[in-house]
């Protein structure tokens, strides 16, 4: 398992030996395209694509204002957290869909602090932007006070102070994995809640949350969980802790007995008071039918095809004699190989219009994604090829690949 | 015009002379049903249908991550504005699309308080339930102190206080609208923000915001602007005031060189800066073309439609000796007429099992939406003869009228 494939053919070999291979069908991919994306944004699966076309035509169109009943609109966000919920090992209460993961960071951090009666709250110096500034802002709203920690790579377990930590499970640049666990550990002795962003972490790891001691998690759904462009994010708040805690945000949504016009605010039981507003129907639908392609997925398998992938992209990249952002030992790597090169975004422009798709994160460093549904040994080969061959001719050389598009 | 049609006949006429007539052509409307709860759950038009099926399936499905710049998905949220912007009276660059109503009513209350340099959030008593409960919330989370006023019918404009105060332009329950220009001068001599909720009073009325000296605004978009089932809200804020303002939750989408990874949060200019994560594509695609079924509409004619077809419902719901919970006189009034029914929940179970669609709001409140955008005079007369048919014949009184569904 940790001797990566060295010949195509070898690739070939280990897709029909995968045991993962026919969930690949489950993907509306395109034709002739190489996606390493997902970690960005996943595939339509052909299950969401359907239930987005009937959302529209029919529960909208014909059934109109009684699908918040008849089409059960009303509880989805709890129905496609329960899906979520066996995706990161919790309990399927305690997950809820709703909002994005920056409002959802705000809400858990504002509430978390309320709970520990503390001020303090951390964001490692190197953390994704939105989970940055959300912890500023929520400083400069004068709801704490920020403490910026060392980069990810540098940070101790030990720095950790009474307060909140708002923390990724999976860098989103160098893809390398916190051992949540420990982090945990070391949160419970200096009494310090862990707000956790899963965004680059659910479904690709074998996330066992619960079993870990989280108590508090957000994530976004459109990267590894394909459910469509912005679709909504996910709430996870342990039940003895929800039960504890008190949105900042209390909208319709998470209050008990919503459509009792007349009644005071009570919260919902559970994760389900973090939700607020009327959550948006056709993304949400998205989502919770491209969760359906997890069934009857092992994420154990998940997790040790996206090692070896990952393994595959090492290989070729040390052969190559480029320098990796990601770390080389397997175990401690998710979904994604990050590479660094100086040009890196015109190399990535020219691999994207050679039909092969990466992505890019400033200021140097390309992303290359192993989705294990649907990503295969020969597409991550032939992906490593086009890489080799575009840096050997100097292909990405074209004033047009250094042009910035406005997203990146 | 302050004469409404006597007979089915005057109805028919009134349809023939209608400017707007046309525009019903636009919606994708059910056969055999009569729809009046526009101002709870707009219909599809057959642009925002056309418009999602692209979006799934050519956009996600083949453009995959490429849309965030090839299909312009980026700048949707500012395009969606723009257009909106239009409907409000506002100047284009000063509305953002973003979150829902509960969360934009967070933001706005909690930023333009730290403009004000007060305390005191206000709310009246008779608010709609997610107004009433966000602002407790931010009184709960220490970002300050509740002053709960009268109810919208008894409130005086003289309660203002220095600090915000949150409120519906049009109840959701009477329909009466608010003297928007008299409670922003008042709110000018104390020192007030006013943050509107203009959800139950765009795309029916003819708003101009910018004229009466509005400066933040909320509403949902998927009441009378059609953007369909929880399509996202919007904010806006005079641009003036915007850059004074610092939204509490600091979102890589309102973040100025948002892929300049490395930056500090600098907010966007404008109200752009109150967005937050990433948007919703479907549901806020589905909501960009909808709006164009106001293209070339003159909203001063919505608005007297409105009207007219509200006296109409006035005067058959006098004829029935029926209780108004609206105001009588038209240009008080919003888009739905409130009509008083000890049991009218189960009238209105009865209505929509003849195909008449009105709603219910506890807890005992009918409303009769008339969006005059594809509402007709005939849908109207024939929806009171159904209401005078189904109370005359006693057709509510059914066990099964009466079960309380989760949505109501």
């Amino acid at each position: 398992m940790n001797t990566p494939p060295r010949t195509r053919k070898d690739c070939e070999a280990l897709d029909r030996g995968d045991a993962l291979a026919t969930v690949r069908q489950r993907f509306a991919l395109p034709d002739g395209l190489i996606y390493l994306d997902g970690h960005s944004l996943g595939p339509a699966t052909h299950a969401a694509l359907e239930r987005v076309a009937h959302v529209a035509a029919e529960e909208w169109r014909r059934g109109l204002i009684r699908s918040w009943n008849d089409a059960g609109w009303f509880d989805l966000p709890a129905r496609a957290g329960a899906k979520l919920a066996r995706l990161i090992g919790v309990a399927d209460r305690d997950v809820i869909v709703t909002d994005s993961v920056s409002v959802n960071l705000f809400k858990l951090a504002a509430a978390a602090l309320q709970v520990t009666g503390e001020r303090t709250v951390m964001v490692q110096a190197d953390e994704f932007p939105t989970d940055r500034s959300i912890t500023a802002g929520l400083a400069a709203a004068g709801l704490g006070e920020l403490v910026v920690l060392q980069p990810h790579e540098r940070v101790d377990i030990r720095a950790v102070r009474p307060g909140v930590l708002i923390k990724s499970a999976v860098n989103y640049r160098t893809s390398e994995i916190a051992e949540i666990a420990a982090w945990e550990r070391a949160a419970k002795d200096t009494g310090t809640l862990i707000v956790w962003d899963l965004s680059h972490a659910a479904g690709v790891l074998d996330l066992r949350l619960d079993k870990w001691g989280v108590k508090l998690a957000t994530g976004c759904t459109y990267k590894f969980l394909n459910g469509g462009p912005g679709a909504p994010a996910f709430v996870y708040a342990r039940s003895d802790m929800a039960t504890r805690m008190s949105s900042p945000i209390r909208g319709w949504f998470g209050q008990k007995d919503q459509f009792d016009f007349s009644a005071d605010y009570t919260p919902m039981d559970g994760a389900a008071r973090f939700a607020a507003g009327t959550p948006p129907i056709l993304s949400l639908s998205s989502l919770d039918a491209a969760l359906d392609a997890f069934e009857g997925v092992d994420l154990s398998l998940v997790e040790t095809k996206a090692r070896l992938l990952g393994q595959l992209i090492v290989s070729r990249a040390e052969d190559m004699g480029l320098e990796l952002i990601s770390p080389v030992e397997a175990a401690r790597r998710g979904g994604h190989v990050g590479i660094r090169h100086s040009d890196g975004y015109a190399v990535v422009q020219a691999l994207i219009a050679r039909g092969i798709i990466p992505d890019f994160r400033a200021p140097d460093a390309m992303r290359f994604g192993v989705a294990p549904l649907y990503v295969r040994f020969v597409d991550v080969w032939d992906a490593m090829d086009g890489l080799a061959d575009v840096l050997a001719t100097r292909a990405w050389d074209r004033p047009e690949y250094r042009v910035r598009a406005a997203v990146t």
